[in-house]
């Protein structure tokens, strides 16, 4: 169906986690998560997976044990039964479990795995001791292999010409909903897998947002600048029943997740045209991205990209407008993107590590008028050895419907 | 956009979960996850619940606070700050944590909480025991009311207009993802909010399976009978690019979320004509259903009803494929449906709590073939005072295509 990645990616993987792991005195890291285990084995079947610190990984599959075996591109086993994990643990890990008087650092990752299992494994692996290693989970992850890129590459790809389908089929008066679905159905067709996949407890997105109007500039729960009104309570994000008016800011702020990569892309548009005051705020966000640009490179911070943009829109005089208004407005810039969409870094006060080449950045500055709506951009990136590549593909420009 | 249940739809919710803790001796139930949120607040925004054994419940709201005080049916408050959560609550609750001797044994939907955030929480409310209360919270939402039925029934309708539109499309030689594709974006211009949720931690569904031949027979993880090759193994279920062939089964396994509830159900169909071995495995899936059905009241358990479809089967002489085959089985024969399509009761063994009244079942009967496909059927029933009432409304049947 597509290119097989080849074998030694995967082990490069497996010894970017050992490095750290080392450094921190971890003597192994067992992942629960599918889209960890996915990232470190190839498949994504339902198991464990355990990275020693140093030697070979192992995945332990509960089911399917035939595909796992298929498709995993490392050690693969049976997992014997959830109850005697920790002793098929210490069989194939002698080294790191035969010391009873020491027990073990085992790293997990806590930020997704529910408490239930956490405690469950705490007595399945009496053995261990306990600690969260999500950081450093997140942090192996946040530098792609030229595979990888590739993969957010070909995403980028398919969400631009979905977009070109909504255009073409945008009309004044068609919800906002009416207009997903025209870009979905594309997305589909191209292959999409049906869903982005977001790390954040309670965060969903399905294919982001189309919001116009003040629909747009509705607060909500979602960690984003413009989450959308939604169709309901239940789903209180993303696009809604509204019509879509002339002159309204439209933002299309719309990814796709293709064979395990996700992109993420923000054009405007709108049936008519802009009123001056959201026309200038949208050439703000235009000219943050391009100094953000400007910094774009390895040795730049996350935070000093961020601390950036929040400069450039207090010069515009649009500080309360930037990021969401008041008291929803987010405290970042932008965010990494590969597996999941909420990847690290995350463009935003306290990210100090210096940006390294091989990371791939969704960077969204965007202004929210109550009442109104919102405009902005969003670009993703990739970090090279002197600067940056841009991987989405949409002319940056505001999308004027045939109707206009 | 939709009814607003009535006042006392959510003062029920809270009641049936506070008689559940008087009898476990739980002092109160903290709710993290969004869809329990939901079920309590009428609102999913971010934050937690408090539902004491006793008293008012309050939702503690980190964000949107607007969107909360707007959406949320109970007592709302701002959540001053996580670290000080736990004086929050006893300012709240004094009654219930006022003795420093005897800390308040707190329920917790540990099953779905990441550990990160439970470890968390142990630290800011300092003074609680914690205590596992998964099983408590599934239970409370079992039993569906009129409202959440009607809901249900709602999205029953949009599944059924949806799957006509993909019969209407359906053609020899195309993939199972252009199938699935006319079949979302009608489910989607009807207001489906694009993804269904599910509880189980790693399981993932976007609108369903549609399988034709062998790629619906292969083992997935997914914890279903039937899950589909999918699209790469970054997406291991579901739809693939596979052409569907002229006298394959095509199972069309498909649900949709409409505010914020769910259906699940399966019709099978074929270009052509079935051979006479699946034809026969089918109407043996039909059998266990009009038999599940004749059980179907108040008093059966889960239980009996999967006991008996295995006995079914195995007259039938078709144990080994029932429901998945070989290692690959799964060992249950439907489940609850609602806000989440992996509900409680399960139709399994251990189930021996009796059925009742408001109970919404899905019954999936399947049979798999291993390089032939996967026949069998899905329908959503409620559990009335006497009986049950089918909540699917596609007439149950082989769907032809104009092709055959």
């Amino acid at each position: 169906m597509q290119k097989k990645p080849p074998q030694d990616e995967w082990l490069n993987r497996s010894l970017k986690l050992q490095r750290k792991l080392a450094e921190n005195d971890i003597a192994g890291c067992l992942v629960s998560q599918n889209v960890g285990i996915y990232y470190f084995a190839g498949s994504m079947q339902t198991g464990y997976l355990f990275v020693p610190v140093e030697g070979e990984p192992t995945f332990y599959v509960r089911r399917s044990v035939v595909r796992a075996f298929r498709e995993s591109a490392i050690r693969t086993v049976e997992l014997n039964s959830f109850r005697n994990f920790g002793k098929q643990l210490a069989t194939d890990y002698p080294a790191l479990f035969s010391s009873p008087d020491q027990p073990p650092i085992i790293g997990a990752d806590l930020d997704v795995m529910p408490a239930q299992l956490y405690l469950r494994l705490a007595e399945a692996i009496p053995q261990a001791k306990w600690k969260d290693a999500s950081a450093l989970l997140r942090g192996v992850r946040s530098v792609k292999s030229s595979y990888e890129i590739e993969r957010i590459s070909r995403a980028a790809a398919v969400v631009s010409t979905a977009l070109d389908a909504g255009i073409a089929g945008l009309k004044e008066g068609m919800t906002e909903l009416e207009l997903m679905a025209i870009i979905e159905n594309s997305l589909r067709s191209q292959g999409h897998i049906g869903l982005m996949r977001m790390r954040g407890y309670n965060q969903e997105i399905v294919t982001g947002v189309i919001a116009a109007g003040e629909a747009a500039a509705e607060p909500t729960y979602f960690d984003g600048p413009a989450g959308g009104r939604g169709l309901s309570p239940a789903a209180p994000q993303g696009v809604s029943l509204r019509s879509i008016g002339r002159n309204e800011p439209i933002i299309i702020d719309i990814g796709c997740c293709l064979d395990g990569y996700t992109i993420d892309q923000t054009r405007m548009a709108v049936v008519g045209e802009l009123s001056p005051e959201l026309q200038t705020a949208y050439e703000v966000a235009e000219l943050i991205m391009r100094s953000s640009e400007r910094l774009l490179r390895p040795g730049t911070t996350p935070e000093e990209l961020y601390v950036q943009a929040l400069e450039l829109a207090e010069e515009a005089g649009l500080s309360d407008h930037f990021m969401g208004y008041g008291a929803d407005q987010v405290k970042f810039l932008g965010h990494g993107i590969g597996l999941e969409i909420d990847e690290w870094p995350v463009l935003a006060r306290g990210f100090r590590e210096p940006l390294k080449p091989g990371m791939t950045l969704a960077i969204e500055p965007k202004f929210t008028f109550p009442g109104l709506g919102v405009v902005g951009i969003e670009n993703t990136y990739l970090v090279t050895e002197t600067g940056y590549r841009e991987l989405t593909v949409s002319p940056e420009k505001i999308y004027k419907s045939q109707d206009s």
